[in-house]
């Protein structure tokens, strides 16, 4: 892609905003969507003032593309298009006399990246690569988290990967090795689901003596609406072979790892069987828009009820294998090693915890005394949730009601009106157990890579 | 704040850029966030190849700004900054030789939210006050679609209403006369529902002869997921009185209308048992993000199932009444009147008609022979989706798959995965039948104001 510089002047008495419908048909016309359209970014855009000039700097792949693209401005006055180059390319290039800096199209720009999380509100643990937490206290009713908002996970630099050149391919012990443009994916059967997904070491900052690790607090976990393309459907185009036993789950981003010589990509696995019953999802648009870049663009895995290490981004290969899998992220990561009566106890991370989230009362805040409203969210991967209960001060439990309808896979809102009536220092707790029965400890069990941490939330805050 | 296009030129050999240092430091100076620092957003910059010429679009209080913040870059050659306006407003100002629109202090200004629609693909059908649909084509699953991207129907200029100041007050025939503020309204039970909003006039631009009125084609529909306060729950507070009837709601939204001598304030009611069985919501969020300010921030009615003029926004009044209500938008607009037998027959507008739109193929589409992939949505004001069928060329009526769950108040997705094997021009079609029985007609059905159209749509395209 290339920069250009587009001047476009015309005569006062032919400007074509000075009738209405023309005008909104010219503004549709030089949006960035319609602009995309038609192969083009336009990175700014401006009219001068009492000299009917307009100026757009528009990004795109020849000149002739920018033509075209004007000719309706073209018509009513002149048209000068100039070549350009960004700033970051001036200067990484040698000045504006040097001939120029090919740009790198490989992953994302880590300071873009962190300045959009930074802007909508996301609490940045890591700028490179971007890892950052949901803000809590922004949640405010509703079970999707927008898109801008939702928490990221990134164990390698974001891929930046080109949707025409893209593709899924199906291969390994498979009857019919399958080959998958994004164009596919879009016209086989879709399937729509509410999922939460949250991160492995959700809350690990909470764990006393600390394990190393990104020190994530609470907000490492959000929900989102995920279309596209079962898992099941794709393997069974595919067919795999009677010895089948495990399908691995392979994405664009990769590096290198401590304790590996060579550079890796992230790969995780499934059992067949866990591949075809977990409703696991191909899914391309996230709360009905292409999946962001930094949420796996064009395609990810979200497995539902699993921590999101198995929702693999940025996927670009599915290998169905007849042994265990073994790769780093399962042999050297995201396993819960306890030490049990001198001696040290294995399990691999799968399902989610049940855990409850208070997003009111906010921590350290001043309430006066009177009604209090205690309100946040609750989930499980392994079933619905039964019941929230809180506790004001070292008071009872007390039920909340849950809110809306119990949903599958994704977290589910509650709330309690209570009252508090003495001043003072106080907190609240929460207390979430699922269908299965199963309850969060009152403090976090601690494992040497600090995953699956759901003890009893508590806050504290003055009432006044 | 205002909007400058800023030219620098230097000659070749005092480029800034050339030592890596300086022009790390210059990129540094250049970057968003330190332009912020200085009040100033920069809205596009670029630099002409082999000219020297540097061109930015600022937005900053004043000029004087601008000339300081680029002081470092005036020392190396020459400056010019020229005053500018975006294109939307050119549009909205009646074209770049008209004097330019006043921005009232009290309502959004016209050219920002017109900017922030276009950018996000919507299509605008008026700049002031905003009226824009949803881009069906960029609809690619998921139930609810994404703030941005909601298509935006107003009467009025959109009020700036203060949250800190902004009160609802419910009085009229009401034992309990009260009066919330928002913080009282977060601190009540709340509610998630997912419903879809559809304008009366979505269709209009389908008759003949072609009626008065905003000229919609099929994108003014759109789903989210809404989260308030149950509209009964404040009633129930309030408790009407015996003989109370009929709930009038009211916007802060207002101006003149024709036929009235004196300006309005926006207002619809409904019967006291319609605002109690509806599952009306008076809803603070919209897709867990605070309500938009062009939706109705910081609330406003949502009524499930009914047209979305029913939807009050920028509530700031319920007014409980004895008698029926007869406001403009009740009396003079927003009821079905049909030439029948001689007579003209009247009912007012209500629930939503039954209708399936079609998302793919996008009409006038090259489709090569082979797989064809018909998708869209489907939904009814009275009650879920039964069926939709579907019908290639002029082919038999086939069934599509209703894909997800079915949901009370929100529109569903449905697809048909079929060939086209013919090459030339063809059409489909698509048809919604719901679950009380009711489909959609073959033609449009005409009425004077032009609500309700819902024919059978029909999409052509090429098989080549």
């Amino acid at each position: 892609m290339a920069l250009f510089i587009v001047r476009h002047e015309h005569k006062a008495d032919l400007c074509p905003a000075a009738d209405p419908y023309r005008g909104a048909a010219l503004l549709s016309h030089l949006s960035q969507p319609y602009a995309r359209r038609h192969g083009m970014e336009i990175r700014g855009k401006a009219v001068v003032q009492g000299e009917h000039t307009l100026y757009l700097i528009i990004e795109s792949a020849d000149e002739a593309c920018v033509r075209r693209f004007m000719e309706p401005l073209a018509a009513a006055g002149s048209l000068d298009i100039h070549p350009a180059s960004t700033c970051a390319g001036v200067v990484a290039g040698g000045g504006c006399a040097a001939p120029g800096l090919l740009t790198d199209t490989e992953t994302v720009d880590p300071e873009t990246a962190c300045e959009d999380a930074v802007e909508a509100g996301l609490l940045v643990h890591r700028v490179h690569p971007l890892n950052c937490e949901t803000s809590v206290p922004e949640l405010i009713g509703g079970v999707v988290v927008p898109n801008a908002r939702f928490y990221v996970r990134n164990h390698f630099p974001i891929p930046l990967l080109n949707p025409a050149t893209w593709r899924l391919n199906v291969g390994g012990l498979v009857e019919r090795p399958q080959r998958f443009n994004l164009d596919d994916l879009h016209h086989m059967p879709s399937q729509t689901l509410v999922v939460t997904l949250e991160c492995a070491g959700n809350g690990r900052s909470l764990l006393h003596p600390p394990v190393e690790g990104e020190q994530w607090r609470l907000g490492a976990v959000s929900t989102a609406e995920w279309t596209g393309v079962p898992l099941v459907e794709v393997l069974d185009r595919a067919g795999p072979a009677g010895r089948a036993r495990t399908v691995v789950l392979r994405g664009a981003d990769g590096g290198d790892v401590p304790g590996r010589t060579a550079p890796l990509r992230f790969e995780r696995s499934l059992s067949l069987d866990e591949a075809r019953d977990s409703d696991a999802l191909l899914a391309y648009a996230m709360n009905g828009e292409a999946l962001p870049r930094h949420h796996g663009f064009p395609l990810r895995v979200v497995v539902p009820g699993w921590y999101a290490v198995a929702s693999v981004k940025w996927l670009t290969e599915i290998e169905v294998i007849d042994t265990d899998f073994a790769g780093f992220f399962q042999a050297d990561r995201y396993f819960y090693e306890w030490p049990r009566e001198g001696r040290t106890t294995r399990e691999p991370v799968a399902l989610q915890q049940v855990r409850a989230l208070i997003t009111e009362p906010v921590a350290d805040s001043d309430i006066p005394t009177g009604e209090l409203t205690v309100r946040g969210v609750a989930w499980s991967g392994a079933s619905p949730i039964a019941r929230v209960e809180v506790s004001v001060g070292l008071g009872t439990w007390q039920p909340a009601r849950l809110v809306g309808e119990r949903r599958r896979h994704s977290w589910q809102w509650w709330e309690l009106l209570t009252r508090v009536d003495v001043p003072g220092a106080t907190t609240v707790r929460a207390r979430a157990t699922d269908l299965a029965g199963r309850t969060q400890p009152e403090q976090p069990v601690w494992n040497r890579l600090g995953y699956g941490i759901n003890p009893v939330q508590e806050v504290a805050f003055r009432v006044r």
